[in-house]
């Protein structure tokens, strides 16, 4: 028997990669200020259908439960977190910073590298109009990659202002129930053929290219880059008016951020939502926001692609695994002291692991070293003194054994 | 719109609280050399039939995927670790010592106090059929609620061994076939009438009451406590034969951790299950092994209830929640200056938050208090020096811009 396809197994291997991305999420958010927070795994489907609207059931994991509730594996968090800001805000000042690290789901078709879960971080701010909230995001999110090992030379955060394309549909007398439609041509335009393009934006298929050639220009943009520039991030940034995203729900800025050579599919993107709240609650609750989410199976593979990155991986992987004492029970006779001995080391913090049966001395070194053990402690003849061996330089010294931690603390 | 029943969110601090349990249990598992492992939330349903039966299906959150799959939310852990122990053990030096953090889901009937999801904490050793794995299972059980500042006063770990009862089933010649009945019977006994047990245990109901009366003689459970005395946990466990676990498949020793006023349903449990991963595997790979799982929800309510355990938890949460740095901004001109220095004290790793507009001074000094800020760093009027003021001690002092690190650290 197999895990379902698209599904992961974490061996150990893979399971400290995934605490090593975990951690550096953490780490980063909490040094900005956010707070953590989760919802459910599985929520009504009607959550998802009420923001994405009745065609998102075909990419869920969804069904009856037994209680006859339609039900949903959680596709993606912001539909939770306008549900749960919505019925807690007044619990909260504002503005709310909130991370949140989890796992998502997606019934996509089966392709190479297109798994059906996946581990999302998200980060949203709610609560703040002013453009500066849009500045400490995507400063959140290049200092979480920056964290990872990556420069600019690596990645970039395409920044894009929805405002600047209604602004430029309103000029050109487009009515306003042919955004979505020309938005979405728009966004899509990177990856279908000009014809394809041309032919759904019609009689603005000229100016649209002309814009997208030249990059477009908003003062928004600019003083988004102003921002990042103070704090001195403005080389991992790009204006690219390009970016649209696909989702109807964006309001104003949008970003995406990609790998520099372009061998990758998005390592995040996201933007405000100013609107997705108060239309979640039904009106009850009216709050700007606006977040990002930065999934893990892209990011695992620009590390593994990146040597700076990968090197700062396997360092920090090597560095956790590590075990601190590996006890060598060299005597039989003496395994009750050498427990008594490692339950005293295990209450004082270190890790230490020990042969639970009678094996030869030799291979009791041999798997010190496998674990990557700092000293190894010899319970034997010369009890009640140890021999305690430093592993790396192989140094010995004979201590009594109730001066072992103050030994080792030294 | 709510969470489904059954479903938690988690709110600020209900998620602090889950990180605190969670950085408990793998601090402790981590410390004994258990490696961190992960597998799929959802599984074959197979997989759980196979283990359990049919009639686990009642009680899992089950369906039908978009591929005809018979699927399902994981119950529990262990169907999932034989199947990838026995995919992959030859990679792995026995014994293994793994542990898991994850969630789990039950279509439980709703009751007071009944969730449908809850976190576990799953440890369990690979290939080892030595009692000194035993010993070293339920000691890292011990040292787990230890750590979260219960004592030998607040909870119990019953112990308990299967191979006591098979010994006396067979002198008694009761044949193999109604063994798995008496132990149910016996496991139920503390929770039914007598009349129902003794009609269930029919003549064998006499000498079984006086067993448990008498609470057993086993030198495998005598030797087992002697190896916790022996690491100094004897207090913590208490020999008690009419702990059987209802599942089918343990198979030695098996325990179950109560507190000890007897408020709660048990806290952990566990205990060898050494004919699974052959059962799983359809006799692939059989190798011995025993585990325990420890749920989050009854662990709450234990610390809740626990005066010192609750105050460890609230020292360790009000801490992890602090930032170092609130950047007052006195004057906005100032605030590009304030920006560069905080991207700067994030850089190097400490906390920092800000006002995002502008806002009166004396609201950003309460922010900073609210925020539990070690220091309030003001910008205004004394650039290019900063005021720093230690808000626990109320000492300020100027210092320039370029030495606010340095002065930091010292």
């Amino acid at each position: 028997m197999q895990a379902l396809p698209g599904f992961r197994d974490f061996l150990p291997d893979d399971c400290a990669v995934r605490n090593y991305i975990f951690a550096c999420w953490r780490e980063v958010a909490r040094r900005y200020g956010f707070v953590e927070w989760d919802g459910p795994v599985l929520e009504p489907t009607e959550l998802y259908k009420k923001k994405s609207g009745a065609e998102i059931v075909d990419q869920l994991f969804n069904f009856t439960d037994k209680g006859e509730r339609e039900v949903a594996m959680r596709p993606e968090l912001t539909p939770t977190l306008a549900r749960v800001v919505a019925a807690h805000e007044r619990e909260f000042k504002k503005p709310l910073k909130w991370f949140s690290i989890g796992q998502f789901f997606r019934y996509e078709k089966q392709q190479r590298g297109r798994l059906r879960e996946h581990f999302q971080l998200n980060c949203d701010i709610i609560g703040e109009t002013n453009l500066a909230a849009d500045i400490e995001l995507v400063a959140l999110c290049i200092d979480i990659l920056r964290t990872f090992g990556f420069t600019e030379k690596d990645f970039v955060v395409r920044i894009s202002d929805r405002d600047f394309w209604i602004d430029f549909l309103r000029e050109n007398d487009v009515s306003p129930d042919r955004w979505d439609e020309l938005l979405q041509a728009i966004d899509k335009s990177g990856r279908e053929t000009r014809e394809k393009t041309t032919e759904k934006l019609g009689t603005l298929a000229d100016p649209i290219f002309s814009i997208l050639k030249g990059g477009g220009k908003s003062q928004k943009l600019d003083q988004l880059v102003d921002g990042l520039r103070d704090r001195g991030l403005a080389d991992y940034v790009a204006i690219d008016v390009g970016i649209v995203r696909g989702l109807a729900y964006y309001t104003g800025i949008v970003f995406e951020v990609f790998d520099r050579a372009g061998r990758f599919r998005a390592i995040a993107g996201g933007g405000r939502y100013d609107n997705l709240i108060a239309q979640l609650s039904d009106g009850a609750v009216s709050l700007p926001a606006l977040g990002f989410a930065m999934g893990d199976v892209v990011l695992r593979e620009l590390i593994n692609e990146t040597a700076h990155a990968r090197e700062k991986l396997e360092t920090a992987i090597a560095q956790s695994r590590k075990i601190d004492v590996y006890v060598v029970i060299a005597k039989e006779q003496r395994r009750p002291d050498a427990l008594a001995k490692i339950q005293q080391l295990r209450d004082g913090g270190y890790r230490v692991d020990y042969p639970l049966t009678s094996e030869k001395i030799g291979k009791q070194f041999q798997t010190a070293e496998q674990l990557g053990a700092r000293v190894a402690v010899l319970f034997g003849d010369e009890w009640p003194q140890v021999k305690v061996k430093n592993l790396a330089t192989r140094e010995e010294s004979l201590v009594h054994h109730a001066e072992l931690l103050a030994h080792l603390q030294a």
